[in-house]
C-alpha cells in the first residue's frame, strides 16, 4: 500500500488498512536500516502516532517537526519518498533527517536535540503574524526533553501566544535510559495514566507554563492515537496542548524490544563493527588512570555507551556523570569540578560539542581549568550528512585562548595522549575519528605543541598532517612520490595548537602542504598560512571547502573534497613538471 | 568600617552595625559607579543579602557563585578589596565580575548568564567526591533564571545527589524587566509571600526537581535575611533549597529605583553618551523599512533597548519579540519564522552570540534561511573585561557555511548595509561596535562581497582593513606615510566572507597587510592569509594574540595588541629603512 499511498488515499482507508500500512512501514525500515544503516527503534516505535498523524491533520498545509529527527522515516514513506527509500543514508539518496530540500513535507530540518520547540513556535507566530490558519505540530522524544532549549522555549509560550501542538514521545530513552528529574516526572504523569487517575492534577507543570495536557497510554494503539489527536486537534484553536503518549522503542521487533540502545543506531552492514574505535582505547586507559588517580571523573551528555565509557561507569559510578542531553550543562560540571581539584573529561561528539561553544570560552578556558573535552566522531561522519559532520572542531577550538589542541594520528598516539592528559594541568581537547588503526609504528613522547617527523625529504617539500585519516592520505602521497623519486618530508602535527613553531621556523623546505579532515577556514591550513604568512614560502591546504557536507562515504566524501593521497600526488608531480 | 573589615569582624557586629556597614557599602558602590562606571542597580539591589551571606557563612571555605555577577561588589568590598575599589572596570584594577585569580573569596568567575546553577552543582559534587564538609550557594537573578541551563541543572539535581543552596535574587528585572512564564511564576509565589499564604503549595515546580523552597518577602531587611539564611543553613545537610528573596532593583537610590533599566549598567563617567551609536542606527533603520516591508521582525534576548530596537518594539508589538536571556531559543525562533518568508533580525551583543553558535551553523546557516544577525558590541568591549570582549566573532562565524559576514567602516555604510540586508535572500551577519561616526565621506553600492578601494598607492603596499576602528586606524596610518611620501593603498574590506577575491587577485602589492578589531585566529587576516597562501607575497596581519583580553580603555587595549595606525606606519617604514 506505501507504494502509492497519498494523503487522500490515506484518509479514506480503514482502521484495519491502516493498521497493515503501519505493518508495511514496519517492514520496510526494518529492511532498509538492517541494509543501509539509520536509526531503527526509535523509528519503530512511532510508526503509528506518524499515521495517525497524517490521517488527522492536513499536510503539508499543517506542519510537522521532528526533535532530532530520528523519528521521521515512516513520515517519509508517507511523503512520496517509498520509491527511494532503499537509498536510505546513502550519498545522493534519502536522509536519515528531515530535509526541506527533499520534500515540501519537511518543514525545518533538525539532527540536533531540543530545537523543536522553537522551531514550532517560531512557525505558528509567523503564522499568526501572517493571519494565516494551520496547525503547527513538534514531536519531541523524552531523551531531547532534557535539553534547555525546551525551558526556554516554554517560558516564552504565552509570551508569543501562538497555539501549538507538543507530542511527546515518551519512550523512557535516549539513546541510553533518559535520566533526570523530568523523566521522573514523566514516570508519575505515566503511572497516573495506567491507573486512569489523576492527569489533571499532574499536568500542572505544563500548564504554569501555558500548555494544556492529555495523555495516551498506548501511544502505539492506532485507534487511541486517532481519536485523541482528533480532539486535541480541536482545542488547539484556543490553547497549546502537549500530548504526553508511550511508546514503546523498537516496536515490532523484538531484537530493538529488548536491546533498545544497541539498536538506536545501525551501522551500515547491520552488525556490530568488528574495527577498533577510538571510543574502546578511551574507556579502557581511562578505567586504567582512574584506578590511581581518584581525581578523574567522566561526564557525558546520554552518550556513554557509544563514547566508550559503559566499563567507568560501572566501575566507578561514585565518578560518573551523565546529566541527558544537556551538552552545556555537562561542559560546566567539568569547569567547576575541576576549580575543586578534580580531573574531569567530558566526552562528547564533534558536532554536539559545537552547543557548548560559549562554555568552553567562559567557563573552561576563561579560567584556565584542567578538563579535559574527548571529542569523538570528529571529522567527516558519513551517513548521517550535513548535521553530524564533526568538521568545524579544530576551527571553533582553535580560536579560544588557553586551549591546547591534540589530534593523535593513530590509537597508540590516542592512547599516549589520554596518559598524557592526566598530567597536563590546562584545557586541552583530543579529538578522534570513530575508527581507527595502530597504524604507524612510531610513537615519540608526547610534549604539548611538539610534532613528530615521520619522513625527512629532500629539502623541498614538507606535508603537515594531523589525525589519523589526513596523516594516512598524506603518507599514502608520500610513499608514492618517493617511489616517483621525490622525497617529501613527512609531519605529524599531533598538536594543532599550540603550533610547533620551532619546527615550523626551521623548515626548509619551499612548499608547505596541509592536510587535515576539518574545513579549511580556520582550520589547521589555516593557522599554518596565518603564521607562515611573513615569509615567501608556498603554502598549499588539503582541508574542506566552504560548504556544509552531505551523507556519503568517508572516503568518497574526502577525496571529492580534495583531501587525498592522490591530490596531495597530483598537486607536487604538476608541480614538478610545471 | 568597611575599609579593616574581615570574616571575624563582621560576625561579631550588632544587627545596629550590620545595617550601618550596609549604608556603607552602597555609598561605596554608588559613588565608585558613578565615577568609573558599572553595574549600579543590581548591586544596590543585594547589598543586605550578600552582607547576611557573609555573616551567616564562612567563606571561603564555602563557597559562593553569583550568576553574571552583577552583584559581586559588596561581596569585593567584604573580602579585601576596599582599598582598591577605586579602580573598579580600569585597567588593572578590580574587576566588575566575580575573578578567581583576585581573590580566594571568589570560587567561580562569571560574565554570561545561567551557569551558576551548574557550577554549584559541579562544585558540590567535587565536594562529595572528595568527602568534604562545607556549603555551596548559587545566587541568581531572576532575568538569568530564564536561561535554559537552570532547567538542565535542575534536571540534573537529584541525579547528582550533591546538596546546594539556591538564592533566587527576584527583582522583576532582568536589564529589561523579565518576561515568560517562569516569572509570572515567580509573581504568584510572590503575591502568596506578600499574604504570607500558600507558599507550600506554589513551591512544587521547584520540589519536582528536588529542592526546597522558601521565600524571603522584604530581601533587602537584614534582620530577617539573616534569621532566614541560618534556618536554611541547617536544612542544607539534607537537601537543596531555593531561598526566593524579593529585592528592590536600584535599592537606597532613588534615580535608580525608578529607573532601573537605564542604570543597569552605567557608562565612564555617568550621564548617558552624547557619541552616536550603532545601535541607534539599527533601530531608526529598522523601524523604517519595517513601515514598507512587513516581513520583518524583530527578536531579542532581554536586550530591547541598548540594543536600539526600543522604537521598534513600541511602533509594531506584533513583530517584535523579546524571549528574554534565551539567545539559542531566540535563534531558533529566527530561523523557523523565516522558514515561513518572514525576515527576522536577530539583535544580540557579540559576546553573547556565542551561545547560538550551534543554532546559527544548523538551524540558519545549515537551512541557508534569511535572518540578519546584528551583532552589537563587536570588537574589544573595555570595561567589563574577558567575559565581554567581542573580539572571537569573526572567527567563529566566518568558519560557518552560507553565512555572510559583513563589517560596516562607519555609521552611513551600517546604515546602507542594514538596506542590502532587507533584500539579500541568505543569512547575514553584520557586526559593528558600540560607538561610531559617520567617518568617511564615500561609501559605494553594497554588494555582497565586494570591497571599497579608499586609496591608490604606489604598488607595493596594501592595507586591507574591516570595520570602523581598524578602518580608522589604517586610514590614520595610511595618511601618515603619505606625508612621508609612502603611498599605500587602503582597501575597506566590508565583506569578511565572502572575500572579495577578484579584488584579491589583482592586487598588484607585494606586502599585504590586514587590520581587524578580533583575534588573529580564524579572523579576517587568516582568511587573507589562507587566500594569499599559493602566491609569494608578504602577508602581515594586525590583530589581537591567542589570549583573553581584560578590561581596560578600548584604544589603549587594542594599541597594545598590536592594532594601531603606529604599528602599522612602524612596519611599513621598517621595512622600507631595511
Amino acid at each position: 500500500m506505501l507504494e502509492n499511498i497519498t494523503a487522500a488515499k490515506l484518509k479514506n482507508m480503514t482502521l484495519k488498512e491502516l493498521i497493515a500500512l503501519c505493518e508495511e512501514a514496519r517492514e520496510v525500515i526494518t529492511s532498509t536500516v538492517l541494509k543501509n544503516g539509520g536509526h531503527l527503534s526509535s523509528n519503530l516505535g512511532t510508526v503509528e502516532l506518524t499515521v495517525a498523524l497524517h490521517y488527522v491533520f492536513d499536510f503539508p498545509e499543517d506542519k510537522l517537526v521532528f526533535d532530532v529527527g530520528h523519528q521521521c522515516y515512516t513520515h517519509k514513506l508517507l511523503t512520496g519518498r517509498y520509491k527511494n527509500f532503499c537509498t536510505l543514508r546513502q550519498k545522493g539518496g534519502v536522509s536519515g533527517f528531515p530535509k526541506r530540500e527533499e520534500s515540501p513535507y519537511d518543514c525545518y530540518d533538525t539532527g540536533h536535540a531540543g530545537t523543536s520547540v522553537s522551531a514550532a513556535l517560531g512557525i505558528a507566530k509567523a503564522r499568526d503574524i501572517k493571519g494565516e490558519d494551520f496547525n503547527v505540530i513538534a514531536v519531541i522524544g523524552d531523551g531531547s526533553f532534557n535539553n534547555g532549549l525546551i525551558y526556554e522555549a516554554f517560558n516564552s509560550l504565552r509570551l508569543l501566544n501562538s497555539k501549538i501542538l507538543l507530542i511527546l514521545n515518551d519512550n523512557g530513552m535516549s539513546i541510553a535510559p533518559t535520566v533526570g528529574s523530568m523523566h521522573e516526572y514523566l514516570e508519575i504523569l505515566s503511572e497516573d495514566m495506567a491507573h486512569k487517575s489523576k492527569v489533571e492534577r499532574h499536568g500542572k507543570i505544563f500548564e504554569r507554563f501555558g500548555f494544556g495536557y492529555d495523555g495516551v497510554y498506548d501511544g502505539n494503539d492506532l485507534e487511541t492515537l486517532i481519536g485523541k489527536l482528533t480532539e486535541v486537534k480541536a482545542r488547539l484553536k484556543t490553547e497549546s496542548v502537549i500530548l504526553h503518549i508511550l511508546t514503546k522503542k523498537g516496536k515490532g521487533y523484538t531484537f530493538c524490544e529488548e536491546d533498545p540502545e544497541a539498536t538506536h543506531g545501525i551501522s551500515n552492514g547491520g552488525a556490530p563493527a568488528e574495527r577498533e574505535e577510538y571510543s574502546d582505547v578511551l574507556g579502557k586507559t581511562l578505567v586504567r588512570l582512574a584506578e590511581k588517580n581518584k581525581k578523574i571523573v567522566a561526564v557525558t551528555a546520554a552518550m556513554t555507551s557509544s563514547l566508550g565509557l559503559s566499563e567507568f561507569f560501572e566501575k566507578y559510578p561514585e565518578r560518573s556523570v551523565d546529566v541527558g542531553i544537556c551538552e552545556e550543562h555537562a561542559t560546566i560540571l567539568c569547569a567547576s569540578m575541576a576549580t575543586e581539584g578534580l580531573k574531569p573529561y567530558y566526552a562528547v561528539y564533534s558536532t554536539f560539542l559545537q552547543r557548548s561553544f560559549d562554555e568552553i570560552l567562559i567557563d573552561i578556558c576563561g579560567q584556565n581549568l584542567p578538563v579535559t573535552l574527548c571529542v569523538d566522531r570528529a571529522g567527516i561522519s558519513g551517513a548521517d550528512g550535513e548535521t553530524h559532520q564533526g568538521v568545524f572542531d579544530l576551527s571553533f577550538l582553535s580560536l579560544i585562548p588557553k586551549l591546547t589542541v591534540a589530534v593523535p594520528k593513530d590509537l597508540t598516539e590516542f592512547e599516549k595522549m589520554i596518559e598524557f592528559s592526566a598530567d597536563f594541568d590546562a584545557p586541552l581537547a583530543i579529538r578522534y575519528p570513530r575508527d581507527g588503526k595502530r597504524a604507524f609504528g612510531k610513537c615519540e613522547k608526547i610534549v604539548a605543541g611538539k610534532w613528530e617527523t615521520l619522513e625527512r625529504g629532500d629539502g623541498k617539500y614538507a606535508v603537515l598532517a594531523c589525525g589519523e585519516r589526513a596523516l594516512t592520505q598524506a603518507y599514502m602521497g608520500v610513499n608514492e612520490l618517493r617511489r616517483a623519486g621525490i622525497n617529501v618530508t613527512l609531519i605529524n602535527a599531533r598538536f594543532v595548537k599550540p603550533l610547533d613553531t620551532e619546527t615550523l621556523d626551521s623548515l626548509e623546505e619551499e612548499y608547505v602542504l596541509t592536510v587535515e579532515d576539518n574545513v579549511l577556514i580556520g582550520g589547521f591550513g589555516s593557522l599554518i598560512a596565518a603564521y607562515m604568512g611573513g615569509n615567501r614560502k608556498i603554502i598549499k591546504n588539503f582541508a574542506y571547502p566552504d560548504e556544509f557536507i552531505p551523507q556519503g562515504g568517508v572516503a568518497e566524501l574526502m577525496k571529492e573534497r580534495g583531501v587525498s593521497a592522490e591530490q596531495i600526488v597530483n598537486y607536487i608531480k604538476d608541480n614538478e613538471n610545471r
